[in-house]
């Protein structure tokens, strides 16, 4: 599916994102990897463009041109790198694909004005749904699934936020999150993409209910990554996530399911102030005996099930089906 | 002009920033000066809400109804207080309206969220338009109109953080920062306004424009102010901008026009790293001597009379007239 859509969309987005004379620009370039700190072209480190992949391709699995959907399939990748470059600032984190963020380059204020450019130049690239032959009425429609999705993906990000430092978050609570921060954008891209592509309503929400579960697929990896990652993929030493005391899925199964000892354990840790390479250690231990890796790799394998069957019901070209199978495969074994 | 709409409106913004359990929405209303950090309904301290108002008052003045224009003027003044809690990110103002500022009570990662949460209930607010009985068509141009305002806003933020630290900025330049950074948003409050209410294309122009110059009166006022405004009113000392090393008109005018030791002078105390109470008086004195203030308070005036004339050819009632002659008169000697 990948190599599918990905020239399309970096013409897309580049065309988006044009080289100025005074600089917010310059940043955003750089922060998708096309550009070094001085503004040189670079030899592009960029982004898997999960997100406008799904959309192009439910547009055009449903039967339309993928023309129609590039304008939201391109706000979609832009909103994502907007909040990656916020997520940055707010996690104090100097690196992403092994080079330094926007704010680790430019400072604090450059690093959020040039996201805010960004989110607009999102928000923007939507004028041009009608000018693909997009009815007003359905530009609109599309707009606002969007903006919804959108603002439930900042309002997961605070919820993440409100969790911080918290052992009492509890599964359903942290998986209503992830269902915001992360699910939101996947369920829209898919359903916009269909409902573009001229599906019926039951079709839409098929790809909808579809990518509900990717979301859930995709974060859920991402959680096992920031903990028992491959350091040389990642970018991070194993138990990272840890380390951060970061909620993640691992911890919060980990500190729903501990009794007594490991319990405490967990407890004693997660409220110190700073956590030891052999804190870490003993946090690891405690959830290979819960089996929480084994668990929430179970967890994925459902979602990517449960991915292919929402579509069962849908007519797919053979073609599309297995494109979506190896999608599955994908996300359940990627390293980073 | 300002009590016509400030019910209106109060109820308009209040309905888009309902309480919540779990925080993004309250930070938002403690934002707004409707609620203490507790939660805590209080008597509102809020702004002035010049931006919403001046979009019902053209979408009025050409002969729509106020419920037309609300979902623009909403969203016009969300944004604009996103913007705010940002901006005390960036500039580390620990105050603003006499109370302790969004991330000086919560931290900078809640603080940029919920400045993110804002931005989008603004957009989501545009999705209500149709409701109000304006057409797909006319929807999707506003809400076009409205992008495109506020990403020239955010490229003015950018370019105004660009220019700090340099003293040879010149006056073409600064103008045209604040004519995004300030004036992109009351342009568009005005000429969304009169296209909503039904005006045709010659009016909008003339309401575009008024803005244009409505948005240059309120910059250069507010620049005043940063430096020669009532401590009481503004809660900041005499010279506070010179203090912050601020590049306002003032200044840029000043650096412009200085010649001989008055330049040397500007220069030595602006690429200094601290500035003390001495070096703030002799700023003062030499704007005194190149007689600063009267240039930019005759430039205020310009724009004011600039504002009424653009309306000349614009069929007004009597009333409407008279408001937009007392808001003028209100923005040139404004003292907060």
């Amino acid at each position: 599916m990948f190599p599918r859509y990905k020239a399309r969309i970096g013409d897309a987005l580049r065309l988006r994102l044009p080289g100025d004379g005074y600089g917010a620009y310059h940043l955003l370039r750089y922060s998708m990897g096309w550009a070094d700190a001085e503004g040189n072209a670079i030899v592009a480190t960029e982004g898997k463009a999960l997100r406008p992949t799904l959309c192009l391709f439910a547009c055009e699995a449903a039967g339309g041109t993928l023309e129609r959907a590039m304008p939201a399939a391109v706000s979609l990748e832009l909103v994502h790198n907007f909040s990656l470059i916020h997520d940055d600032v707010q996690d104090r984190d100097e690196t992403r694909h092994h080079r330094p963020t926007v704010w680790a380059t430019w400072g604090d204020a450059k690093a959020l004005v040039a996201g805010n450019v960004m989110n607009l130049v999102a928000d923007a690239s939507l004028a041009e749904l009608v000018q693909k032959s997009v009815s007003f009425e359905d530009a609109n429609r599309v707009a606002g699934l969007l903006t919804q999705a959108y603002l439930e993906m900042i309002e997961g990000q605070y919820l993440d936020l409100s969790y911080e430092g918290r052992s009492d978050v509890g599964m359903r609570a942290y998986l209503g999150m992830i269902s915001k921060k992360t699910g939101a954008l996947f369920r829209c891209a898919l359903n916009v993409g269909a409902l573009l592509g001229g599906a019926d309503p039951s079709t839409v929400k098929a790809f909808d209910e579809c990518g509900r579960h990717l979301g859930f697929a995709f974060q859920i990896r991402d959680d096992v990554l920031g903990i028992w990652g491959d350091g040389v993929a990642t970018g991070k030493p194993v138990g990272a996530d840890v380390r951060r005391k970061k909620n993640s899925l691992p911890i919060v199964y980990a500190m729903a399911k501990a009794r007594g000892t490991d319990a405490s354990l967990l407890k004693t840790v997660y409220s110190s102030e700073t956590i030891d390479d052999e804190a870490v250690d003993s946090v690891l231990q405690t959830m290979d005996r819960l089996e929480v890796k084994e668990y929430t790799e179970d967890l994925v394998a459902e979602h990517c099930d449960a991915t292919l069957s929402t579509l069962d019901d849908v007519k797919l070209s053979p073609e599309d089906r297995k494109d979506i199978e190896e999608l599955c495969h994908f996300l359940s074994v990627r390293q980073h």
